[in-house]
């Protein structure tokens, strides 16, 4: 017998029926002799619907109550749950995050849990409850409602595992696993069997449709492992947990993720000097413009050339920002570039396999891609490429990594 | 400076354009100096909307979890008018029941509040916030979330208002105060600028519309002056307290309460022996059936003849009882009318006036009205009369005791 902890969306419980599926889940999982805790998040439109009540009335509504209207979202779920559970003879039990308790700071609208006191909640295990758990929310020392932020609901769940020292943490969702890149662009990936949290979270770009990345942060921190199921279909989904693959041939190269929505900005020829960086960079970071991908290349000339990649939607502003920094720097240009992709392989495999930038390099190269930036990290590579040649760079380097899904060959 | 508890429902914070015209008036009663206390009820229709989705899943939902799903919706008002109250430089703060904390029993969906702890309240009163509290629930020992049932908002505004030790309690709805009668009935109806909690308990029928009777009982208690006021229109309302009115030539009578959704029965020559009563009477309270007026005539043949009205959608199922026990216990007949209508007088000044039963008779007779049934109580004195002279009596009997409004005549 084994206690888990199982996480339901917003989709998943986003109707009647739909709660009444979890419902039938849940009970069948309790049949078997499991301890069961569901988390789960407000039906699906309902925290939009309440927002949008706020927003009648302010556009920056008052944090704290913004945190007591949208936790009722998840009480509703909760609630309904827990009845649909009761009608089917699984006995259970809801609890808000105050009731819990969860404790976290007091920061409203994107509150940290710092403790879980798991007493109540082991309380009704022991009476042989299925215990109904409020996700995305928790109340601070003071009792202030408090909640987690979006997609909060997985956090809580981790973090209730974390607390109760579950077994697992099952995170039901809309996709029945995480793949080894994403099935629209290459028909042949392949649902990974198993993925560690440190290359779970170097794929976000693939990952973050499916599990939310500070979740997976607080899984690895916990070693809590995950499992990422689809909620109304069977099948074992992924594992995520902190073993590398016991497969003696494990390949190196667990995925492939790759993302279109950023934009590459140079700005060329400006002095080499300490603190030339932070000059740059500063004022974009001022503007909450998010910087992914920075590359510096000192020249010989003794200027520096330095570019990073914004989201496309950050583009015009950062480019105006740039330009502002040229003028006070003296550089030479400022280049912009929104048609590019950027492609990464990810796997703890590469530590112990040589070669496999080259490969990587080799393989864009055979289909006449040129590669603008490349960023490396320790299981992880990343290059930045022309927007044109993103589906078949993926699909190149899905087959040359080993990835494809053989299995309907084989059959 | 007054403490002041106000008490809106469901209507008078149904959309966001009410909810501001709500903070607008709080907000002015602050300028005034006042310390304020507001309690509300869920915006209207959101209480059926959530136990329509309870009944989707169960018909009889469990009622620990009922309580949990439609306590939001007291959740969902107190957060909106705090961000309202915010927005106007109305510094606020919403507290659910079980942040204040209103203790209550354990008896889900129709919960008794058994303390308040206001100490949380005061804090905040004291840092200038005007608290805002979710009415009609609380939670109890354990730290389950409970509801006090129907019209429970106006039992917590008054329960605040006794732990507070509040100055008053004004009860804000959609009519502008107690009248002597009902209005559309009587045009010359006259708003009371004051009336007793005994008064008011007795007009029930009439009050009901306005007040919970329950909440009269409680500020009764506990002495908490109550006003019923409009949401949105200016005026002093009708003030109900524990002392009787300070005019010398205060009336005899306050009010004149009428029902006609009553219906009679009798029961004719049963034996008159001890416990008679209870074994008729015994069964139809057993069916859940609430009987209002009892009279019981012992006739000089050593038989007796009871009547009794019950609420005329429960004639039927009374009268099918009604033919069992008459089976039983022998008796000549069983009579029943639906075709009838109660008439109230009520007023604390009846005590010290003589004749006013005889006034009241005497104005019947007068327009030919026949008297069925006759009772009375300290303060009231209530008449069953055929439905078809209710309207003319209900007139006849507020001219005769000075009630019809004379203000339009002589301005």
């Amino acid at each position: 017998m084994s206690l888990i902890v199982q996480k339901f969306g917003g989709t998943s419980v986003g109707t009647i029926e739909r709660i009444e599926a979890v419902a039938d889940k849940v009970t069948e999982f309790r049949r078997q002799g499991h301890d069961i805790v569901v988390a789960v998040s407000a039906m699906s439109g309902e925290t939009n619907r309440l927002i949008g009540l706020a927003h009648e009335l302010q556009s920056q509504p008052t944090p704290r109550e913004l945190d007591v209207l949208i936790s009722t979202g998840e009480q509703v779920t909760i609630a309904l749950l827990s009845m649909a559970l009761n009608k089917r003879g699984c006995p259970a039990r809801s609890f808000t995050g105050s009731q819990v308790k969860i404790l976290t700071d007091s920061a409203h609208n994107k509150a940290r849990i710092k403790e879980i006191d798991g007493s109540n909640i082991r309380a009704e295990l022991k009476r042989g409850r299925v215990v109904v758990v409020a996700g995305f929310q928790g109340s601070d020392e003071d009792g202030n409602i408090t909640t987690l932020g979006r997609g909060g609901s997985d956090t809580t769940a981790v973090a209730l595992a974390a607390a109760l020292k579950a077994d697992e943490c099952q995170i039901y969702t809309d996709v029945d696993g995480v793949y080894t890149t994403d099935p629209r662009v290459v028909e042949r990936a392949r649902r990974l069997e198993h993925i560690t949290f440190e290359e779970m979270l170097e794929m976000a770009s693939l990952g973050s449709k499916v599990l939310q990345i500070r979740a997976v942060e607080f899984a690895g921190k916990y070693n809590v492992p995950l499992r990422v199921l689809h909620s109304f279909q069977d099948g074992p989904g992924t594992l995520i947990s902190l073993e590398e693959s016991l497969e003696m041939e494990s390949p190196a190269i667990s995925g492939i993720a790759f993302t279109r929505d950023e934009a590459k900005l140079s700005i060329l020829g400006v002095p080499d000097t300490p603190g030339i960086a932070y000059r740059i960079l500063g004022p974009i970071s001022d503007a909450n413009i998010e910087v992914d991908v920075i590359v510096q290349n000192a020249a010989a000339d003794k200027t520096n050339d330095i570019t990073f990649t914004v989201s496309r939607g950050d583009m015009v502003k950062a480019e105006a920002i740039l330009h502002e920094t040229a003028k006070e720097l003296g550089a030479r240009e400022v280049v912009t570039d929104a048609k590019i992709a950027k492609v990464s392989i990810v796997g703890v495999g590469m530590r112990s396999h040589a070669g496999v930038a080259s490969k990587m390099f080799k393989t864009l190269a055979d289909i006449s891609t040129n590669i603008q930036l490349i960023t490396t990290s320790e299981i992880k590579i990343s290059v930045v490429i022309d927007e044109n040649f993103l589906e078949l760079a993926v699909r190149a380097l899905h087959t040359a990594f080993d990835l494809d899904d053989t299995s309907s060959e084989s059959a």
